[in-house]
């Protein structure tokens, strides 16, 4: 009855076990290990990882703070930003073929729920994402549902494709508050923040505003497209951004620092009408002037959670390929994936925007 | 060069003074007494105000507590909900005429800001309300400028006419959050709240729930048109809702309470992507679970002020003559204005829901 | 690695062969004939057929005429409006067990496309329709995949459930032309445009208008809730509903007949700014006053297809759930299967608004 | 009680007459005149016309076409496009003042009707239009309301500020559409489908496509930056879209032609679930593929007229500023009043995009 079988699980092509780099206990750090190559269910695929992007998420994960002590259950591979070729495919897999050069959504949604039965899986109530939930992309191998799958353009660099999940983030934030013609404010440019400038104007923004604490960010900001940038600790901040915007505040904030500093100035700065995207995750409870800042001034607040699938996706592609969007100034580094240890240096460092990592490589280019 | 003039001042029907419920000065209470009539703009018309209705927002300046002692700046003749009939309009007023029938909308906008040219002049950023900026309702005549006037249907009875204003809020809530087809939680069901009830049937909900601290407020709820109340002290409350709504949550949030405790109770009831539109006006500054409430869910929170100008009150008028909205068990007195002193006292009981001061009438009907 | 296998398959439920109307040559008529029951694929559910709609597409499949001729390939069982019970699953079909009551989307679509991917499925560019692209469900079983099938609630009666296949075009209709408060015409009360009467009620529509050319058609509208209905052929047709909108003309046209005229009309009616949703479907092409009726109105003019996948089952469900939709004067009659030719000469009587078949039973009720 | 007076009404600057392009009888062509000044009333402003854009509406009431004697009532000043300096206000004209640089909304709307009173003027039930309904911009002096009247920035050249008003028309177009992000097919570029092409692009459009008649255009296309242009006699021309959309079709149609043929292939053109605005005039009655063009491919149409009063100028302005949207290669020709005969045979003959009249020189710069 079930006309398919899993093809081309070639020997050569396919080893027993993997290089992976793993949390592997209730404690600080990642080890680079070996474990089995997954094994396929019916409609997955198995796709050779060949760049992974690092994301805060990793951090948290390495750092084992409280977020990942109560999220993360050990062993666990980590990483979620990927793309690489697929070698294999389940019996029922379907739009995909073993050679596609791939990238793929990280929220694994269930399939059945009242959001993924109508067009938003990427908020579905039973999700797991992969290098959280389930094992993830710092490994050679990744086994991915065919449906989370997607085929890249030739034209899109490794690099880029690596980090498309980010990428999505901040393309999803950005079309969710809709900038077309308007003012937008951006709270927080690490890398996601970062690549929301050349999106935000690719989107058709009039003109884009960086706050940030860390002024080597909003030099990069600057780089990327920002007209102006801000330190957050300016003063005189929301004067400013009044007066750039004749008196009425910018028409869109996006929050990307999860600071709940930052969401009360970037609140403050949005005019009567606007629209505030909320990406970042603050860490605690946030307390809001809710009467003054979003009631009074009849403000559309939306929350933000991963990609849509796969609107963001289409129109994230849409938007690399009009070559208005350029990540090359915000990837600062690709180190092999045995350098892992210096990549999450970097990271902590402040130094680094986006760093992928190559497991295809294993000297440095 | 101005065609016009003011029609008909007959000093017969304007006298030179009139009857108005004051705050003369910075303390608790009102009083009765005889002030000029106003004069009219070129613009203006003046109304005899026939019924008018008492809103929280005059309890506040009664009792004369901090919001009213930052906002308030005494003489003011209080009140903004009211109905009357036209007796006389300046030169250029335009679009009503002597006799005329009328309730207004009692945001004074300025008409040239960006929010005033985009069709969104409920929220103006120079907006004056009536009875808190300007002089009010609670009077024998009260001026208003042409554009802010509204016609009545003849089908409107004059109790419900002159509370068009806070209904107009509860329709602006409701058509914000869009409910047809949607589960609906409303919390808090003071007057504005209660109106919600029918209107959101009237809209389209499929169901609507309603949760408040007062059990007689929640059984008025359930005679205009609640599924089911809920105190909300209930433990159970956020598992009911759940077990209600195929365990998703409820698709849309009326915040109509302005208490932090209940938009988190709130906000924790709405499904994924659902969306949350808040009337009621926190005194402080609300604590929210942004990450957990608002952005892991995708949700879509809408900051409420007063009514769009003129589609709500458009709206409004269509949902009372398709006679599914029923104000009759809301406006639970009716009182002529000599009775102040008791009608405050019946709103701070917590035993009325909406009273309606007679201006018409010196005796009790 | 496959985990599953079909269950439960049992002998003493499914048999060899089974009842099935047919289409089996290339001339009018349907023979009701024996044949297999069909092989179930790994994601796919057997459905003990029982109960189906009669829909105008079966006549023409019936009838033979133009437009089948063109499209149809026999041999075909006929039938896409059913309910019924699951008997059967394949070993990768999830979220449905043997023993659901069911009902089910008739339109197969790709789930690889732009269109399946971004949460629009019923507009796939693959799509495939049951019962005119593929077996239907005029038979006593019915395959279908996994994602198509609707889990009913207990509350839905067997005759209801046949047909939540037009009734979600009804509501598919409404909801994207958004009746909320609104005035709403609809031309061509059909069993479809019926059913759109009780939904635009129910969904929030402030008024309903109906127009046909069948004065017993607009006798069952006025049953079910139209506040006026009007025959096509009334001279004072456009006069009569500016007069009924205070001479604007109605806000939203629902377009249910696929008549020239009938469109013309309608554009005639609706308001500067309004919208109107096409879902009739005119044989030929329609000669449009484009300018004067859509463009310098600046309408908004929805083509509609299908229902959404599954946000339309979903409002579906909650506008029947909540009482406030009757099909029981729109199902007129209940027939069994062996008195098909009765039902389709009733059918072309024009007599019959929706007629349903009774599968389970070989007797009339 | 009216406050104000006219100012600053000096003899010196305003003549009692002055130069105007006049229609004085029913036969083709236009007279260089001269006219008394207009006089104001109390919320009008006098205009010095400084630079005026010739639009295809203007030689249709040059060669008094069909169109032209059904809707135009001789004598009439013509022109609406156009830029200048406020001279004189009425004693109640509001936000503008002697000396402001400035160009105006020529749809001058009731202020009182159903869309007027909801954000939708543009589209008001009973606007007057200058130049077309009442006297307009080819003259020395202009009279406006003041709530048409739109202060420049100082930034934006005199010659593009005369032609706002179709940039305007381009912007509405655009953003109703929704291109961010999109591929967008323009048909007909004229002076307003060349203009929505860099602004297209400016408001996020990922790829723009023109299709026309006529070569030059065409070229001109291209070079404000057009991705690929297409004459629209190449029989292929859908293929090639599909090929150049991934099979899909384009995401928007803005259709700028008003030609029959050119709106059945761009609509054949637009993707499933897509969406086609129509801002051409069809001069008759328009044969539509409905089934096939709109409704199975749950297409949406939007019919586009003016612009949004003040949305559009808002959005225009913030794209001018923003340095993304250059006129320059469009505006072919500037021309002195003088010229006028000229101009209209540059227009006729097809080698003109925009001509701008300048009302300021009697001689050619």
């Amino acid at each position: 009855m079930l006309a398919g079988e899993i093809v081309p699980l070639t020997p050569t092509r396919i080893p027993a076990s993997m290089r992976a780099l793993r949390k592997v206990g209730a404690a600080p750090g990642l080890i680079l290990d070996d474990v089995a190559v997954p094994a396929l269910g019916p409609s997955d695929v198995l796709i050779r990882v060949r760049r992974a992007g690092i994301c805060g998420t990793d951090q948290h994960i390495y750092a084992w703070d409280t977020w990942a002590q109560r999220r993360v259950k050990p062993p666990l591979i980590v990483g979620h930003e990927f793309m690489g070729t697929v070698v294999a495919t389940g019996p029922a897999a379907r739009g995909i073929a073993v050679g596609d050069r791939v990238s793929a959504e990280g929220h694994i949604s269930c399939g059945i729920c009242l959001l993924c039965r109508t067009g938003e899986a990427h908020i579905c109530e039973h999700v797991e994402i992969i290098g959280v939930d389930t094992d993830g992309a710092f490994a050679t191998f990744i086994r991915m549902p065919d449906v989370n799958v997607w085929k890249l353009d030739p034209s899109i660099p490794d690099e880029w494709a690596a980090v498309f999940d980010p990428l999505g983030n901040a393309v999803h934030t950005v079309m969710a508050a809709g900038v077309s013609t308007r003012s937008v404010v951006i709270t927080g440019v690490g890398s996601i923040g970062l690549m929301a400038i050349p999106v935000a104007r690719a989107a058709g923004a009039a003109s884009v505003y960086a706050i940030d604490v860390n002024p080597a960010k909003l030099e990069l900001a600057s780089r990327v497209g920002a007209d102006a940038t801000f330190l957050a600790s300016d003063p005189n901040l929301v004067d400013e951004m009044l007066r750039r915007t004749n008196g009425d505040g910018a028409d869109v904030l996006l929050e990307m620092s999860g600071s709940g500093a930052a969401i009360d100035i970037g609140l403050a700065m949005v005019r009567n009408g606007g629209r505030a995207a909320l990406l970042g995750i603050p860490p605690d409870d946030v307390n809001i002037k809710l009467a003054e800042r979003i009631i009074f001034k009849g403000l559309t607040v939306l929350g933000i959670n991963g990609r849509k699938m796969f609107e963001t996706w289409y129109q994230t592609e849409a938007l690399v390929r009009s070559g208005r969007v350029d990540l090359a100034p915000i990837i600062t580094h690709v180190l092999p994936l045995a350098a892992f240890e210096e990549s999450f240096d970097l990271m902590r460092s402040g130094k680094a925007a986006k760093i992928v990592l190559d497991l295809e490589h294993e000297e440095r280019r």
